[in-house]
């Protein structure tokens, strides 16, 4: 089976396919892995509409059964909740037309699960991501680095339960 | 012309579609309004696509040339701010995929161009709206009015720059 990572944002978007190995103990691969960039210069319902777009297709073309977006804390400013929640809205969307499970966590939980921490920095995720995977080397983009650590957060924490649920 | 007025949540979506007579300074007409309702057990993705479904159908059905959503305060809460802001991604991208003018305006605007005054209660804008359009009765829900005073607030602030702008 393929999850789908989700890093939400109106401007840019990061997400990932992950490949989870029929024997689930096994390390998941990495597919795909990139961030959807929307132009400044574009109203916002037209950027959202991209963001529609190249989700939709890249969930036609790896069929995942799941996807696993990024939650907001409460104490974001309220700016950004409005923007994210636009980008969620969107995301969620496609993982309704799809009929796909829908799992949240926040960075705060990405991060305790995949380093122990919930305070590690950007350089800790990937190293963590790298690690967690067994890359050759580290994703340098963060949004697509997260993208894949909220789907590993999922991995880690519910694809067990998820599984027997399933089945 | 027909304008789509959105008060854009989760739970309930108002909308309004008023028709634009051709002499823009005769009342616009109410042809319909009404609440969107998504069951509150229902997960949130699947409330999302409600919402787009629904929506979709209602701009097929008007082919309105302008949608008018209420924008939030930057003084509302993050929980408020997420949640609208994801049902306002939804509205907005049922928009764009129909080439949609988009107008935003907060409910303060709304309040203003409506009543003269930016804390008029719901009351003072049921009489407002039912003033303007020249209704025999107010519009008992809250939420289908606050969509009809977000389409007057454009009709009243932007229309006569929109219609110069298009021909």
């Amino acid at each position: 089976m393929k999850i789908l990572g989700i890093d939400p944002g109106t401007a840019r978007m990061g997400y990932s396919i992950l490949e989870i190995p029929k024997i689930p103990t096994v390390t998941p691969i990495v597919i795909e892995t990139n961030v959807i960039i929307t132009p400044a210069e574009a109203e916002m319902h037209h950027r959202l509409k991209l963001l529609y777009k190249n989700l939709t297709e890249i969930i036609k073309k790896h069929n995942p059964e799941v996807m696993v977006i990024e939650k907001l804390f409460f104490n974001t400013n309220v700016k950004t909740a409005i923007t994210v929640g636009q980008a969620r809205g969107v995301a969620m969307l496609t993982a309704a037309n799809k009929k796909m499970y829908l799992y949240e966590y926040t960075a705060l939980q990405a991060k305790l699960v995949l380093t122990g921490y919930g305070r590690s920095n950007k350089k800790e995720m990937q190293a963590a991501v790298k690690e967690s995977l067994g890359l050759e080397s580290i994703i340098k983009s963060d949004d697509a680095n997260d993208a894949i650590a909220i789907a590993l957060c999922f991995v880690k924490k519910d694809l067990e339960n998820f599984l027997n649920g399933r089945n």
